[in-house]
């Protein structure tokens, strides 16, 4: 988006602090067979990306910042467990999770201000398991890139149970067709 | 998804009536690079997609199920402009937009609940000018794939914008690569 540096931070808080609403209006209290609803075998329901998305707010965004700020590239990311979410939202209600993630959000948000982050320290350096070296602009780039990548997902998901429905207009709604 | 038709009517109306939350949470006063930025020549920007959820409530899904209710299959819909919103939106702001979204979308649920659909009535048919013979049941689902089409499309155009900035991140987003 090349936004200039003194931005980066504000419009990062901005548009995180906007996901707990978002998918509240999309979810809460939704009809069950479009929140628990998935594209088939091995994808996921709007239940299970919440759960994906408070999983990344306790182990993934905030503490991999902090280890960037407080050991830079000597220490590797803890790898990102993609499906804890199955075990850890099990006997909760979307409600619920909706709840969870919005606390923990606001949390994360809080703790990112408290840091005081400054245009020079976007450019410090980690080591992410996977992928290597690894800006902290670029980290908090990817957590803005990754919210919305998954509301587009859950949106897409909800959109697809209507695939047999609407007729012939499948025609017209290339999301049900690829 | 295979609902009961008893419960068509309701579902219908539960979904539509989130669309503008989930699009205010999302836009309102949100960066101008995010709201105007598309994915290329030719493709829509969360802007123009308001402008078109806009018009299809003035001209199309309310009209057609008139139409269809008073005239069956002996009257053609209109066709639906999808370049309207271009000339519409011209001078307006991103929030002007989403209100006169919200006005005009709860008095198309309005006038869905006034109109008391039967069951049986969901199986009356109407001509579409391209499309031929479709039902009402059909219509009506195609409202809420629509909306949903446009929420997943609004949210992932805001996610390209940050195809460069995620860095090595990339390969982990699908949504920045097709």
């Amino acid at each position: 988006m090349k936004l200039g540096v003194t931005r980066m931070i504000p419009q990062t808080i901005n548009i995180l602090g906007r996901t707990p609403a978002v998918l509240s209006s999309l979810l809460k209290d939704a009809p069950a067979e479009l929140i628990t609803s998935n594209e088939g075998p091995d994808t996921w329901s709007p239940f299970d990306i919440i759960g994906h998305l408070i999983h990344g707010e306790t182990t993934d965004w905030i503490p991999r910042t902090r280890m960037i700020l407080n050991y830079g590239e000597s220490r590797t990311f803890e790898p990102f467990d993609r499906f804890a979410q199955f075990e850890m939202s099990k006997g909760k209600s979307i409600n619920n999770l909706l709840q969870e993630f919005a606390t923990l959000r606001h949390q994360s948000l809080d703790a990112l201000k408290e840091m005081k982050i400054t245009t020079d320290q976007l450019s410090l350096r980690g080591t992410h398991p996977s992928l290597g070296s690894v800006t902290l602009r670029e980290l908090l780039s990817t957590w803005v890139a990754h919210d919305l990548s998954h509301i587009a997902q859950a949106v897409r998901v909800m959109c697809r149970q209507y695939t047999d429905d609407v007729g012939p207009w499948k025609e017209f709604l290339p999301i049900l067709s690829h």
